[in-house]
């Protein structure tokens, strides 16, 4: 820098197009945060959860079995993760900024892997439960097993779109 | 540097070493297939999967119940592939070769993620199931709660230990 010196013809700026990449910046891959397929998947998984939790949440005996419990914590902390992501993709795609630095990635992945697992864990708890009741005792009839079993089914849904966004994350993160 | 100038010495050959990588090898972490934490993570798969096993099989009511049935078919598969594994990985660490292409790392990968999902989805039911049994409905004086419980907590621990194998492979495929 104690080299610059006062010159009358202006130096040219270097270009800033989207194509010059920035340290730090990566390509862009749908599915990505900021993206439209990111704010799909994002979307997608919020249904699904909230659409559980309030299925899960309207049986009146839900809070007789742990596992079912935890199936409403779980599906919780889904819809509100999924949530704020997609209100952020949205920002994100209405100011045509993209926030793909290493950071931002390396916390969605984990965020994503940690609710995922969490999802996933519940899902299989409720589906061992509800298979226990319907097919092993058959006790189906004083029981609320299609609400149970819709539960599940969206909690596996949401877990299967939650799948491709930390898979991506995690992929995006290790190739950089 | 460009101070060296032609000699009559011989220029000597580029070293063949092993720190001289080919085109589509990978650099040698421990944990990934062919080194030694590799198969030390293996042999804690396997160990833990056919306790898991050998617990849950001894309990004379688990047929009754569809989880516990799919937890054995989950910790046999299991314990089978990470047997597999380890022979494998013993086998290059005897003969001190190094089979990491691609190929493999993405097989390895793939195989591992099922096993993986499959043990943890497993466990996950499983537990559900006990704590039903164990808290909700208080019945472990004529249920085997302790050996479910242990069984369970091995399959826990098998996935505990496949999983830094699933995601060292998905990390050195995505970053080759």
């Amino acid at each position: 820098m104690s080299m610059v010196r006062p010159s009358v013809h202006p130096i040219e700026a270097p270009p800033l197009t989207d194509n010059a990449l920035p340290r730090g910046r990566m390509t862009d891959t749908q599915g990505m945060p900021g993206t439209l397929g990111g704010f799909v998947l994002r979307f997608i998984q919020f249904a699904f959860a909230a659409v559980s939790l309030c299925v899960m949440a309207t049986t009146s005996d839900f809070p007789q079995v742990t596992a079912f419990r935890y199936l409403v914590a779980a599906v919780s902390l889904q819809s509100l993760w999924s949530l704020s992501l997609a209100i952020t993709d949205m920002y994100a795609i209405l100011v045509k900024r993209n926030f793909r630095n290493s950071k931002i990635v390396s916390l969605f992945s984990i965020g994503d892997g940690i609710t995922s697992t969490l999802t996933f864990a519940a899902a299989c708890a409720s589906a061992g439960i509800t298979v226990l009741i319907g097919n092993d005792l058959n006790s189906c009839a004083k029981n609320h097993c299609s609400r149970f079993e819709t539960a599940t089914a969206m909690a596996f849904m949401s877990w299967f779109a939650t799948s491709p966004s930390f898979l991506l994350n995690f992929w995006t993160l290790a190739s950089k």
